[in-house]
């Protein structure tokens, strides 16, 4: 069975594709980074600068806002676009995931998973249903079927058993949003691990229950980008054409870039945020880590040639006085900077493909990564 | 002695006074707050929502600066206002005041001030020439003489040595910024704790030195309101009515309404971004605080008449949920939506006074406050 497609597919060039996906709450080009605003924030961004930075759509995590503030009190006030004031697409998360990664005495079933929450230790269980009605609830644009994923490397055993399990959740995911709102979508998510063969059934399962959009799941959970790759190589060719794909928790520009190169239409990554509060930018030169001393009296700017004015404004100097010094304004500003990076990468990729000089792009950005950053002065 | 007069008095209203400063980075509308950026960055501020919410002027902490990135340093990268990318009028304190309250093993001679850094323990000495020459490197528009700061309450005796320490140390203060470029204004430090005598005393013998503008300082120190308001009350007749008054460290909302009134022209405070970052919001209904339950489910923003678009579009729900969160974005909101009030206010009261209309609005204001919060809904 399949659903109205809000997905058009423009142009096609190699195996990199870019489209538009059209939202309740918007349309989306991709191919597409979501920043990560995890509990109903981006880690130091206001809104008006993930816009700005050329962002169109977002990630919201089910687990942190289920527990915190709670979806049904998010529903009673609007739902997640009104409460945060970012009134563009929205994709939320299961919840799986960090049920596993962040709570505590969690027990899998065939029925659900139940968990103690982090914040208060109270008892919670999250099945299907449930994060499906929770993602309905939070007014998600577009929402993912509950799935188990495993850690690599992981025994085929597990792998496969939650593969299959994350089949039946897909089940009676698309079956508990058949009654939402027209234009609402449900994405299916990929399991298999690193073994080609489940990858195929897993894919081949969703594909017969029929979802807005496939999700590939569990890769970059530990393995070599090599295995990530390889496992894209063998799910994109499954998936349907006509369909966006996504590729979970992914990851470095260069991961994005390759990933693109082989079908891939959306990303979600804290890496941008995550490592900028760190005192790491991401330029076309690659990543750079302001703390170091070479930085200390550079009045060069990150990229001069950079659209992005901080990029292109603040000295080099006063980002290692920031992140030294530990204020603030230094994870503000390395946030901000690289979320506009991302974008602009996603920008330039998605130019590139419609101009159908994908291949020259890539080529270019990979050098200009691999060559490094400018000579200390 | 005097020197060139750069501030113009534009309008008196009862001893309340309203004028311009001119700078050699631009114009000051008095009375103004300046925002505190303490090591070259405004907690959780951008400089273009510091700029955006009203702010002419903001304050370099000189004690920060100097041990990191170092003064040296900032003067070689062009100064402090190319090195910020804060393009405006900048005031900094001598650093006098923080060797007092931050630094360890610290004593206090004639000559100087000895102490040890709180970042890597090395061995400084501050003296009134050395904190000029410090000043005068960082590019201040206006520097602050070293002063000695007592704690209240204090015995008499020590109250007046610390004020006539800094007596002699603004006459070296002065001779040391002798030979500052045209346009750089050098401040002087009135003191003399809570014994009206010595206030007098301080006063005139800065008056007898001469300088740009003088500041009140050792006020807000641990004494109660009355009591500041009183030396204030003491202090501002002996002052030249034709330059600007600064009161240190000051204040809350009422204070600075209050201190107006009483003839002063300048304040600086770290209250609204470091409230901010504990989760209390600056609002004509007084200052609230965000995480108290009664806001969990609240729609409403803080003051929908608000023209700042923060605080008349966040809902309380989701400023509530930011602060109970840990979000970095409540810090950000709150921070900026105080600053933005704090320069409103100071917006409206000089609109008051050149309408001479000041004693309503100090009334109206005050009842404001009073009156508290709106009903919970």
């Amino acid at each position: 069975m399949t659903s109205a497609n809000h997905f058009e597919l423009l142009r096609l060039d190699g195996q990199a594709r870019t489209g538009r996906l059209t939202t309740p709450h918007g349309e989306v080009r991709t191919p597409a980074f979501m920043p990560v605003g995890t509990a109903g924030a981006m880690k130091g961004l206001h809104w008006r600068e993930v816009r700005d930075a050329g962002s169109d759509i977002v990630l919201g995590n089910t687990y942190h806002l289920m527990l915190r503030p709670g979806a049904e009190r998010i529903a009673a006030l609007g739902g997640l676009q009104k409460f945060t004031g970012w009134n563009g697409p929205m994709l939320t998360d299961s919840g799986g995931f960090q049920v596993m990664s962040l709570s505590e005495l969690r027990k899998v079933s065939e029925h659900a998973v139940t968990f103690r929450s982090h914040i208060d230790g109270a008892k919670v269980e999250l099945s299907p249903e449930r994060s499906i009605e929770v993602q309905r609830l939070l007014g998600a644009d577009i929402a993912m079927q509950m799935d188990e994923c495993v850690r690599l490397p992981a025994e085929r055993g597990d792998i496969e058993r939650a593969m299959q399990l994350s089949l039946r959740w897909a089940e009676r995911s698309k079956r508990a949003f058949e009654t939402a709102a027209p234009g609402y979508m449900l994405f299916g998510i990929v399991q298999g691990g690193d073994v080609p063969g489940l990858r195929h059934a897993s894919a081949g399962g969703l594909v017969e229950i029929g979802f807005d959009g496939y999700a590939i799941g569990g890769l970059a959970v530990g393995e070599p980008q090599s295995v990530m790759l390889g496992m894209i190589e063998e799910t994109a060719p499954v998936l349907p054409q006509g369909r966006p794909r996504y590729l979970m928790g992914v990851g470095t520009p260069e991961d994005m870039l390759e990933a693109v190169a082989r079908g891939i239409d959306m990303f979600d990554c804290v890496m941008p945020t995550r490592n900028g509060r760190h005192g790491m930018a991401f330029t076309r030169f690659g990543q750079l880590n302001l703390r170091n001393a070479r930085h200390a009296d550079d009045i060069r700017p990150l990229d001069e040639e950079s659209a992005w004015p901080s990029t292109r404004n603040c000295s080099r100097a006063y980002l290692h006085h920031l992140v030294r010094s530990g204020e603030t304004l230094g994870a503000m500003l390395l946030s901000e900077i690289n979320v506009a990076y991302y974008q602009r990468l996603m920008h330039d990729i998605r130019d590139a493909i419609s101009q159908g000089t994908f291949a020259s792009f890539r080529e270019r950005t990979t050098a200009g990564w691999a060559k490094g950053d400018i000579a200390p002065r």
